[in-house]
């Protein structure tokens, strides 16, 4: 069996040796928590923050405001659009977070000028941070992650093939403050759990 | 060796067999990770989300707001006063996790009224979510991580002792904006990555 497919087993407990996880509440606890049926280790399985933005170029011929979005290259939802975003790291900040998957997934060069939203997913364990920014310059290129990037208008945004509900709710809430100056952040949509049943409608 | 000692070495694969890990930047990467010097595995260690809130009583006899402040039982620092906090977990929303933590540090019923603030606190991989809450019964008891709670007024707020520098950043910003209606949420104070050298000044 391949290291990756070890993995894709059922979690082995850190402390090596083969130990195996059961999902139970520990004494003293009121959550369910895999821990380890020979010793005891008890690992903690936490939600994860992604991090993104809806980037504007200012600086289009037509004077028309532009959004900047990448084609995915990877898996999930390869070939759909998203906006710039990725699990943020250890020892950053959430705007340097949204700048890096900008500079990243589209080598776009952008200025974080607002909380966008804050977006619960439960299901997946995912909380999202989307920020409102500008884009410094359009010269904006494909990274490894997409197959293509783009600065899209407003009437060409592929709304029929968004990646994710997160995507459309950022684009759609954006058009609600795009012009705005201070706005209070966005959160889901009235009972929206972010949940993909057929696309990302 | 006990269970707790082992996992406080170095740690261990996940694949079990006493793999180690080293610090490295794989091929394709951009960024140090975990790295197994036996089988490749990828162990990611990503910032966690702590959520909590600033809550308000508006109940008292003599009118005056007082806020939800509770003292550590737990380490790090046992004794001090914070406001109630803690990891968001797995399958909530952010507001959820709020209201939870609430519910076991103090007993307390609260409502959420709006996002205060965002933290990054890098050093320690950290994301910090505040929201401004009401309380909603001023029936409010101990839980098991906290020594005792109190329902402070703002010329009771112990300054001296509290437990981390963004518990004095959120008192202080919800000062800014306890009587407002819609407010843009902070972030950390300029330049403030939130280190601790002497207590939470
Ligand atoms: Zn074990
Ligand atoms: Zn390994």
């Amino acid at each position: 069996m391949s290291g990756a497919e070890r993995h894709a087993a059922a979690l082995q407990c850190d402390v090596g040796g083969g130990h195996a996880f059961t999902l139970r509440v520990p004494e003293g606890d009121t959550h369910a928590r895999h821990v380890c049926d020979d010793c005891g280790y008890i690992h903690y399985v936490n939600p994860k923050i992604v991090v993104g933005s809806v980037v504007t170029w200012h600086g289009a011929d037509d004077g028309e405001p532009r959004i900047l979005m990448c084609r995915r290259a990877i898996e999930p939802r390869h070939g759909f659009w998203t906006l710039p975003a990725g699990y943020m790291e250890l020892g950053e900040t959430t705007e340097a977070a949204a700048m890096r998957e900008a500079r990243e997934e589209a080598c776009a060069d952008i200025r974080i000028d607002a909380l966008l939203a804050v977006y619960s997913i439960p299901r997946i364990g995912q909380v999202q941070l989307m920020y409102k920014a500008t884009l410094l310059s359009p010269d904006v290129m494909a990274g490894e992650e997409s197959l293509e990037v783009a600065l899209v208008r407003n009437n060409e945004i592929p709304w029929g093939d968004l990646a994710f509900p997160s995507v459309r709710w950022a684009l759609t809430q954006h058009r609600e403050v795009a012009q705005a100056g201070a706005f209070v952040p966005f959160t889901n949509p009235a009972g929206d759990m972010g949940n993909m049943v057929h696309g990302a409608d």
